[in-house]
């Protein structure tokens, strides 16, 4: 049913140049995905730190005024470090990333054999992105790229819009979701003339880490929130669920296709089947994910067992290439039968 | 500065009328406050939980779908039982709250002196809030009183919006932020053609609980989110922010008393001034509160050392009326001076 693509990793963190000559690529991994003039485009999330030194763990935050890079730098014996997260550690009580993320643009003729900017085509600006920018979604509305992703800074983790005709000049747009908000996904056409999104907010007290829908007249202001669903307990996707990427029309309905963690926060991806006019109602969902961390590049990597997609085409012939990150680490890429997802839905 | 009222605490549990007769009042507080017709109106936040029977622990949750009670009772002997807070307690896996919230309307001619109504004005009813709603806070736009609510259910804790004209028929309008988000405090008035609100939404991974801002065109859609005040660590506003009412229009600019509390849980009201036109601009912020827990219906309660306060009334002659919760259990008010206010902020 998932035909991996022979070439995975498709991008390797030692494939793309880093941004600095004193930087390295930490990470390359959970593109957004869009075609563009007949290629395929990714919007890699490039995760960047400084050459580390023995003894020291350093990570680059950016200036929110002046957006310069500033070089967090502390040393390992010291008692008030916690650095046994690979993605996160604590100096002093401030929480900081290991790394700082942009976005680097690849395109591929074939969607398998990409080619790496050698420089970034959006990096972290402003006070809601000092830690970085990442995990893309792009959403095509009329002849406009829209390109939604998580911006990261002691402010919280909000979700920010930006858009593009071209891949080559971005406006942002700000802040569409405020804290803990991420995996948000546009639909790429109206609904009774409302835009919709899928958004994933942190709900603390209960309800857990679940998949909500929003619309829109603008893009940009959203309201009438309502649940779609929640994890599981003791299923794939007991701990988490969270969008992918945009939803593709399907006679059916709208098919998305999420993700959803369990306990040993294994990711894996499912399906979701969305009614056509009224998206808040769930008609069907994946009992089993099809998409499961087994290869050698889904079951190792920064974290283990890790399959999160954030890029989806869908190649109007009944197929569907999926961009996943795989262990966190790099981009990886499968095909999968619309008909095959649908049949498990049934 | 401070002029607490001398017949506080205004409304006590004991006030107020169950809403059936096996059910009692465990807390009367946290009101929403207006002007209407030359006299005081509050919207009162009446917690409710079923006669409790010995060796039980009993509480009332609301169908999704009938709106009908459904009542929840756990023996105290329980091993699956955790009842330690007296807010919360958690069976079998699920948090519940002690008591289920609806709003009862309470009026007054003088402003101390209140009649209870012997109904809910407005009960909890759909999906999110099946666990009651809570803490009104009520903001007049021309002829119309928008009142944002909490609303608690098992899919999280979202901010809702109500109108009414007069207090006798409501409108609801839906979830305006979802979860985990409240305290949001509507402007009275539009900024450059935008509504304006107050917001605060919980961010996990950094961030805290900090007071957002977001503005609408239409007060249902918010948008343009961005940060406002944060937590001070170690100081009175340590913990947690949240705004307080509607902010007030002052020539020096938007006066926003808002409530902080620290690492102890007390619960005080500072002042947050903010630019007339840009009003995510922070001109000045309380170094030490105004309104501490002091006096024995605000020192003792449900929990105790808590003033927090969702109702406000200016009166027009430089004075404020502020209505609040004391000790988390029953509602109090006391008056204090713009001007008292403002000269802490210079």
């Amino acid at each position: 049913m998932i035909q991996r693509f022979s070439n995975n990793p498709l991008i390797s963190p030692r494939d793309v140049k880093p941004s600095r000559p004193d930087f390295e690529v930490l990470c390359a991994f959970n593109p957004g995905a869009a075609s563009y003039e007949g290629r395929k485009v990714l919007l890699v999330r490039v995760a960047e730190r400084p050459l580390q030194e023995k003894g020291y763990i350093s990570t680059a935050v950016t200036d929110p005024v002046t957006g310069e890079l500033k070089i967090v730098r502390c040393p390992l014996d010291d008692p008030d470090l916690d650095a046994r997260d690979p993605r996160i550690f604590c100096y002093r009580g401030v929480n900081y990333l290991t790394s700082l993320s942009h976005f680097r643009t690849a395109i591929s003729e074939d969607g398998k054999s990409f080619t790496i900017d050698s420089k970034p085509s959006l990096s972290a600006s402003g006070p809601y992105e000092t830690y970085g920018i990442e995990d893309a979604r792009i959403t095509k509305l009329e002849d406009t790229f829209y390109i939604n992703y998580t911006g990261v800074s002691q402010l919280g983790v909000v979700t920010c819009l930006a858009r593009t005709r071209d891949f080559r000049a971005f406006e942002k747009l700000g802040v569409i979701f405020g804290p803990d908000n991420k995996d948000v996904a546009i639909f790429p056409e109206k609904i009774d003339g409302r835009y919709y999104t899928l958004h994933r907010p942190a709900a603390k007290f209960v309800g857990g880490l679940a998949i909500w829908l929003a619309s829109s007249d603008n893009l940009l202001d959203w309201g009438r929130h309502q649940a779609v669903i929640g994890p599981r307990r003791g299923e794939w996707d007991g701990e988490r669920v969270g969008a992918g990427a945009a939803p593709i029309k399907t006679p059916q309905g709208w098919l998305e296709l999420y993700h959803g963690s369990d306990e040993n926060t294994r990711y894996c991806t499912g399906a979701l089947l969305l009614d056509l006019e009224k998206p808040w109602r769930v008609i069907a969902r994946s009992q089993a994910p099809f998409l499961i961390p087994e290869a050698p590049y889904e079951r190792e990597g920064l974290l283990p067992n890790i399959v999160f997609h954030s890029g989806l085409i869908d190649n109007g012939n009944g197929t569907l290439d999926l961009y996943y990150g795989g262990g966190d680490l790099q981009t990886c890429g499968c095909r999968v039968l619309v008909e095959d997802i649908l049949r498990t839905l049934k």
